[in-house]
Parts: C-alpha cells; sequence; structure tokens
C-alpha cells in the first residue's frame, strides 16, 4: 500500500528510476547501499542508509527498519532476507527466488525442472574439475563458462574456443554450456502482484557491443512472427506461475539461427532491457514493479511507441569525473528522451545513462544509433 | 546546458515534476522554499534552501549561488530578478516577463495593446474607487473583481451579481471585468528556448468544480474544431514572440456561449493545465520547461494519447497529517497514472495530487471521474 515503507537493498540506476517512480506516488523509500555520493538513488529516495548489501547484519537492521523488502540487484545477504521472512517481514521477491537467482546452476535446474528450453550444462566446482572433465571428453570446445554467482554486465562470462582461452578459465563454481550459435538475443520482462494479476511486455531484441561486451542498443518490440512472441511470453508466464513471482522478473532467451528458442537467464528485478517503457509503454517497469511489490493492481504493459534504446557509456579514453557533451545533438533527434544516471565518476564503458528514441524510422536506426554514440562524450 | 546548476523559485507540486523530469538527466536543481518538509519538491532537489521567495535578500543571495534561474511560481522578488539580471545572472523567464504577469492589469493592457482578444477591464485601486466607480454608473453587475497582485487557484476573485456581493469587495488594486458568459474554459501550453524554437501542446478543456473553485477535471485535447485549435494556438505563438519567451507559458482562455475566444490570464512557468503531458505527450511541459530555459532543444509536444485528468484533492471534512485511502480502486480503472504530490498535512480541497486516464472510454468519463472523486481520501 502507499503509506508503508518501501526498502529497496542497491542504490543504482535502477534503484534510481524506481525512486522516481515512487516520488510520482509521494510512496516512501529507503535504500541501502555503500555510499550515498555514488548512488545514482541517493538523492532520490526518502532515506538512505549507508550500508553493506552482502552482509547479514546491515541486511537485517535496513529490513527492520522497513514494511515492505525488496532489491534492484540479486547479490544481497540472502540469509538475512530468510531470517526477516521468517520473522514476518513483507519480502518481495521472495528470498527463494532471489536465491535461486543468484546461482546459475539452480537456475538452469529450475528450467531444465520446469521443461523449459534452456541450454545443455554440467556444473564443475573449480577450474581442477573443469580440467579433467575436459580432458576426459565430457567437455568440449567451444563452450562457455560461467560463475555460479555474481556475474554481472558480462563479467564472470568466459568463451573458450580453443585450448589457450582455458588459461583464463575461473577457478569458482561454474556451469558450462555449449556456445550457442545465436541469431538474435530476446528479453521479455513479466510482473506479477500477490493476487496473481499479471502484467506481460512486449519481447525486446538486444544487439551487443563485442567490444564493450555490455548492451548496446535495443529495439522494442523485437521484430518477431506473432507465434514467436506468443511462444515466450507464454514461456514468461510460466515461469512467474512457477515461482509464485510477487515483483518483476527479466527473462534473457537466445534464438539460435535455426530458430530454437532458449532461456539464457533472468532477473527477479527492474531491468536494463526494460528502460524503454518509461516512454515506450502504457506503464513503465519502474511503476508496474512498485505496484507488484506493495499490492497495488498493475499497469497495463502495452507498448504505446516502437523504440530504439542506446547505452550512453562512459568514454573509452577517460577516466575522472563526469562532464557530459554532445547531448544537444542527441536531443535534436526527433523524439529523443535522455536518461542520466548522474554517477560522478566517468569510466571506460560504464553505463552513465540511455537514450530512448520513439517511433525510429526504419532506415534511420543505425543513422540515429552512430549520431548519438559520436557525440556522447563524458569528458570536456 | 546539462552541465549548469539550475535554481528555481518555489518547491511546490510544479517544482517537484520539475525536479523529476531534471532527475532523468542528473540536472542539479536548487529550490528555495520555506521549509523543506513542506514543500514537495524538498526531497527531490539536489539542493534545498530554506528561504522566502519574496524577499530581495534571500533571491538575491540564491540566484547569485546558480548558473541559471527561474520559477515555478509567479509571487517572487522581481525587484532582485531584476538586479541579479543586470549583473549578467541568466533568468528564464525574464524579470520582465514575471512582472508582467505578476500584474494582472498590466496583463490587460499588454494583450490590449497587442490586438489579443480579452474582455474589456478597468483599474480601480481600492474600494471606494470601485465604489465610486459603481455608482457613476461606470461599473454594473455583473462583474468580476480580481485582485491585481498574489490571486491564485480562484483566491483573489469576486463575482458581483447583486449589491450585497459588493460587502465582501477587495480594498486593494483590482481589475474589474465585465462577467463573460463562459461555454468552456481553455489552456494552451507553449514553450520556447533561446533560439526561438517553439513548441505548442494541444488546447485543453477544464471544467471547474463551483463548490471548491479548483480545478475538477480536464480534458485533453479539448473537443474542438481545427480552425478554432489554430486560432488559439497562433495567439499562443504570438504571445510567445511578442514577449521574446524563453521558457514556458500557459494561457488560460474562455470561449463564450457566442463562440468568441477570450484569453483570461496567464501563467510563464509549468501549470496545472499540463499535468497530463507526463504521459499523454511525447515531452512533458516539466521537460521542454527544462530544455528551454537552459538552452537545449525542444522536445515535440505532440499529443500521444487523449486523457482524462481529475484532481486529487484533500477531503472536505478533515485536516490533519495525511494518510491516503481509495488508490487501489482508482489504480483499477484501466490506463490510470496516479501522482501524489506529498504534502504533509492535509486540508479541505487542498490540491494533494492527481489522476491521469488515458485514452479513456468517451462515455466512461463521468464514471471514471466519479470513481476516483468518490474513492479518494486523505484521511483513514
Amino acid at each position: 500500500m502507499i503509506n508503508k515503507r518501501l526498502g529497496i537493498l542497491g542504490g543504482g540506476q535502477l534503484g534510481k528510476m524506481t525512486c522516481l517512480a515512487a516520488s510520482e506516488i509521494a510512496m516512501s523509500v529507503s535504500i541501502m547501499d555503500h555510499n550515498r555520493d555514488d548512488s545514482p538513488a541517493g538523492n532520490l529516495c526518502t532515506s538512505f542508509v549507508a550500508g553493506d548489501i552482502t552482509n547479514y547484519a546491515d541486511v537485517m537492521s535496513f529490513g527492520n527498519s522497513v514494511d515492505i523488502l525488496s532489491i534492484e540487484i540479486e547479490k544481497v545477504n540472502v540469509k538475512a532476507l530468510y531470517d526477516l521472512h521468517e520473522q514476518g517481514k513483507t519480502i518481495n521477491p521472495s528470498p527463494g527466488i532471489i536465491s535461486l537467482i543468484q546461482d546459475k546452476s539452480l537456475q538452469k535446474s529450475f528450467l531444465i525442472d520446469n521443461n523449459l528450453p534452456t541450454s545443455e550444462f554440467v556444473k564443475v566446482s573449480d577450474k581442477v574439475e573443469l580440467m579433467d572433465r575436459f580432458n576426459s571428453g565430457n567437455i568440449k570446445f567451444p563452450f562457455v563458462q560461467k560463475l555460479c554467482k555474481d556475474g554481472y554486465d558480462g563479467r564472470g562470462v568466459l568463451i573458450c574456443r580453443k585450448f589457450a582461452d582455458m588459461n583464463e578459465a575461473f577457478d569458482a563454481p561454474c556451469i558450462i554450456e555449449n556456445l550457442v550459435d545465436i541469431d538474435h538475443e530476446l528479453a521479455v520482462i513479466v510482473c506479477r502482484n500477490k493476487f496473481r494479476q499479471t502484467a506481460i511486455y512486449d519481447v525486446v531484441e538486444m544487439v551487443f557491443d563485442p567490444n564493450a561486451n555490455l548492451l548496446d542498443f535495443q529495439i522494442a518490440p523485437a521484430t518477431l512472427d506473432t507465434f514467436q512472441t506468443l511462444k515466450i511470453q507464454k514461456m514468461a508466464y510460466e515461469i512467474a506461475e512457477a515461482i509464485d513471482l510477487i515483483g518483476i522478473l527479466a527473462i534473457e532467451l537466445f534464438m539460435t539461427k535455426s530458430g530454437e528458442i532458449l532461456v539464457n537467464e533472468m532477473a527477479p528485478r527492474p531491468h536494463n532491457s526494460g528502460h524503454h517503457t518509461i516512454e515506450a509503454c502504457q506503464t513503465s517497469q519502474y511503476e508496474n514493479f512498485l505496484r507488484s511489490i506493495t499490492g497495488l493492481p498493475l499497469g497495463s504493459p502495452e507498448t504505446l511507441s516502437s523504440s530504439l534504446l542506446v547505452n550512453l557509456l562512459g568514454s573509452q579514453d577517460y577516466q575522472g569525473p563526469v562532464n557530459y557533451s554532445g547531448v544537444e545533438r542527441i536531443l535534436s533527434i526527433p523524439n529523443t528522451h535522455l536518461h542520466i544516471y548522474g554517477k560522478p565518476t566517468s569510466k571506460p564503458f560504464r553505463k552513465m545513462g540511455h537514450v530512448n528514441v520513439l517511433n525510429p524510422a526504419k532506415n534511420k536506426e543505425i543513422e540515429y544509433l552512430n549520431e548519438i554514440k559520436s557525440s556522447f562524450k563524458t569528458y570536456k
């Protein structure tokens, strides 16, 4: 309910945009993160608590200060969430969902147990086990090694095509998947409240920059046929039911060159593949996230405009205090909406903001993308 | 420019929604108002300065701490603005525009001098002059007396139909207008930057509640024929050119029962008749206000959805700490967006928020209005 005190673990850009949506309805939001000055949400929450969201005592104390507890990043102390839940605290999404998603091997097992399509995998405990299984022919090139825990924005992922690549292999619990022959990367967001009311957004298509290994641009809705769209949305619905979701869940998918759809991974929080929903959809993912975790009726996820979303990254050749330039040129592109996250320090390829272009003319997409990427700089 | 420090005099709901738009692009906004806790913008600005915006020294000191100075309410110390401008400070809109609009008799003279349609008026200095002119037959029933300065939300306006009504007459400089036979009340918003780029929003229609004398609900766009719409938008363009507007200007108009369009009054700031632009238009009035005063290209004012806007007022029978109820029912109406301003204290008829219903079914408008008004309460 709107009068309750909401607490969110994490104060990055997803937390910031959640705070903006909460401010529209004067909902009180406390944020816990390391440092207010470095937190994009720091200046927009009702109260900021400096703390370590992976620390048991910090999360317990924060949880006890709010009515409803949620997250904007999965890497939180889940033991504290279980204990708070035990004590009767409302935690959405549930600690069970968060711990399921914190560990990629549990995620994969969940998908397989529920007959959801995903690439085959094996789990290895460390580099020694990886080498053993490789030498015994159980793992073959090309494969992908992913850390079970704490991977983020492409970190914790290693593609191995030849023996030399394995020098970089992680020495920690990992999953090993065959390298999939990807044609498209897709994502879908599903939101569900305690009354089992479910809102499913249109599927979006993401295009990655192989240099930065970060989402580079996104087209929404994805250019899929209706059958594929409905198949993916049905999958999202089934996952939300299977985990009894209260909150929001982003599901990243691969479409292989043979047309097969595979679930890659999931995130039980607002997601960068849903930034466009602020302007392009009837109800933004941030507003529906808030509505879902506080027991309010969900808003329509309907797409109102197609959109091209471009990430604004920290300039490659600069690290230091941020100073934006090129914004005037970007805003000269018709129907463009700028979002700057407000991070005080720029680092190469750091996510500093995004631009959402509504109803981009079909043949102009690459032109707009290049215009935006060449204009934006994070130094003077 | 996005790196400049913006200062805004006033921290009410218009300042709050401006701060939310600024936060999307990490633009630094300082707000001056009496008290942070009572200010809807207090928790959302980059810095809050407690002060009296009608006080010369307070405005001077605040102006000197920012790069660009603007307003969200006209009632500010304009002498300080002139002096700051003299010293080279960027002030948008200009002190000249603000002082023109602070005084209704100057506004009326401006309209008449520029051949813009408005009802005839006479100026009186006090109640004695009003009575003299009435007794000499210069003023006749029914007429409207409006305070030249500081009228707001229907305060400072008196309708006199008979002699007894004149007991309430203001004893201060006023304008006296013939009571117009109003068929509709309309409003249009125009935004213009220093490059003379101009964005004009669609005309909206306002319906007032005679009990509360506050905007009750609004339909956007107004149901006008194209000729009338273009006539009003052209008028808005001409006014913006005539005053060399840098910023945003709302123009309230009357359409008489004989179909005549008359300018009622103007406000050089974001306006309650533009709340719907957050969801219903390509670019919100708040975003275009920021773009205009900071020299950025304007966004399209295009209407994307029709909308029904309902003000949420403090419960008539209650004064005290706010506690919202009825929100769940309101959010069950399809395509509804809720805005709560976050005022800590509820008073009868105080503007506490608004609801914007997108694409309301034509025959459902009154049903939605009644549902919203009967559901919303500001006490438990």
